[in-house]
């Protein structure tokens, strides 16, 4: 297992710092009409969060050789979908969840009707900065960008992957069906950030590419199995989300399929697998490597 | 008033035609995972409507001299977003409104959850059409399509106008109030499907431009004036939709604020507005000339 060291430590709060500010920028400001709902839409999105979608688009950007500054909108576009997805997902309609990121949910805080909207408007406006004249990236690169984050947000991606979700609650999935359905709910996403991150150069490199694609698949697999464990171990001020939330739900999970000590070897083989993936580059996939630990190795 | 013709009602007909059309070939089968949401998006959609949306497209771009070809996309992307919201604004935190089209709206006839990720994915879809490589136009316009979609459908636009609506139900607004919740409530996204097809071509005459600007903010308003006199006098099932729902949930409408009369005198002079606005256009603008009447003489 590679160590992670201050330097990735370093880059990864300079990022999160980085996204919260860019966030906050491209963001409409709640004194603009209609107040209520930019207010709302600010308090889903901005001051919490692990930014993991952000920091893969910087990460491998960087891998590919991009520019920084023209990471900041494919990543904060993969925020405001990841954004949007939770807020629509705590609703009383979906998963009825009181607690998001430490905070009262969005529809807690505001109304059911608002967090509806809240959903819906941080959906368009992660189109709209991408395609926006204001951001100076090539046309054709830009269409690439919507096109992956506009596949991966709708049904035969993560709203999919709720639809698959809700349709089996109640009910045991084996192994591979918990697989096709977090592949959808939270994988397509993942690995939308990261091509969008490649992809904002104009021909990114074929060998990175597929390395991005197989390690994308491993640690947004990787990421759900922990978040898994961490719903049984962790308890609900660390999470800030309600724990046992699954378990209440009579959710499929990895823990409640395979056990608790197959569910960690399944996390520790997809954690390697991701670093195979890399396995041909040199330091230029460093970031890359560091995410992989982080995200196995993370509390909350 | 121009009288509408023959001819006009014959092109009406072959557009509603086509963009059902359109629409099939472009939303996921029902065989495809997730196999009850790819159903549920088909209901939302297919098998109803007038298409004003749509019909403006096409209509725009024959105008600024598009091909009609490159018109299906864009048209069948505001078709999506204007059913996506409809599934929302039915649900029971919104409007609670259990007929559309004269069915069972979405969340009726399946689940809450299941409308609310209908909404959700028709949205991305609509994107997903313009962005992806199969839809052969030129970037530059892609992009243009997209960024103007995207800003009418969100919380400057259409959803924007969800939350002033939500913000002001019980009390009275004023009439330059209540315009400004139309123009973001249904105005953003009828300019946007107009401007869609005016923008498929490279370098539309900015005459021509300025016209649909003018016309579309006159004939979006009409659209709405007509709405709340078809809400006091039409029945139930003529529109297809809960008749008296305005006045039912306490909202202000162009009937209540001005009374039925000058509300008429309203629709007639915003039609008159959009037709001057075409005046100095030969037999170009026919099919907008007649959209404006089409629209201000709709029964239901």
């Amino acid at each position: 297992m590679t160590a992670r060291n201050l330097a990735f430590d370093q880059w990864v709060g300079a990022m999160q710092a980085r996204i919260e500010n860019v966030l906050d920028i491209h963001m409409p400001s709640p004194e603009v009409t209609p107040n209520k709902l930019h207010h709302a839409m600010r308090y889903a999105v901005l001051g919490g969060g692990k930014r993991v979608r952000a920091l893969l688009t910087y990460a491998t950007g960087g891998f590919c050789g991009a520019e920084l500054n023209l990471l900041d909108v494919p990543a904060a576009a993969a925020e405001l979908i990841h954004a949007f997805s939770l807020v629509h997902d705590d609703m009383p309609c979906m998963d009825d969840d009181d607690l998001r990121r430490g905070k009262p949910s969005t529809h807690k805080q505001y109304d059911d009707a608002t967090a509806l909207l809240v959903g819906d408007a941080l959906q368009s406006l992660a189109f709209e900065l991408i395609a926006t004249p204001q951001f100076n990236l090539a046309p054709e690169q830009k269409n690439q960008l919507l096109y992956l984050l506009a596949y991966a947000t709708g049904s035969r991606g993560m709203a999919g992957g709720q639809s698959i979700d809700l349709e089996n609650t109640g009910r045991t999935l084996n192994q591979s069906q918990l697989e096709i359905m977090h592949q959808h709910k939270t994988g397509a996403l993942i690995r939308a950030a990261a091509l969008m991150g490649a992809h904002t150069i104009a021909s990114p490199q074929h060998a990175k590419l597929a390395a991005i694609d197989t390690y994308t698949q491993a640690i947004g697999l990787a990421f759900q199995v922990i978040d898994d464990i961490l719903d049984t171990e962790a308890d609900t001020a660390t999470l800030g989300k309600t724990a046992g939330k699954d378990a209440q739900d009579h959710k499929s999970t990895y823990v409640t399929i395979l056990g608790l000590d197959a569910a960690k070897k399944l996390a520790h083989d997809l954690h390697q697998q991701a670093l195979t993936a890399l396995s041909s580059f040199s330091d230029e996939a460093n970031r890359l490597r560091g995410l992989a630990d982080f995200i196995t190795q993370r509390q909350f």
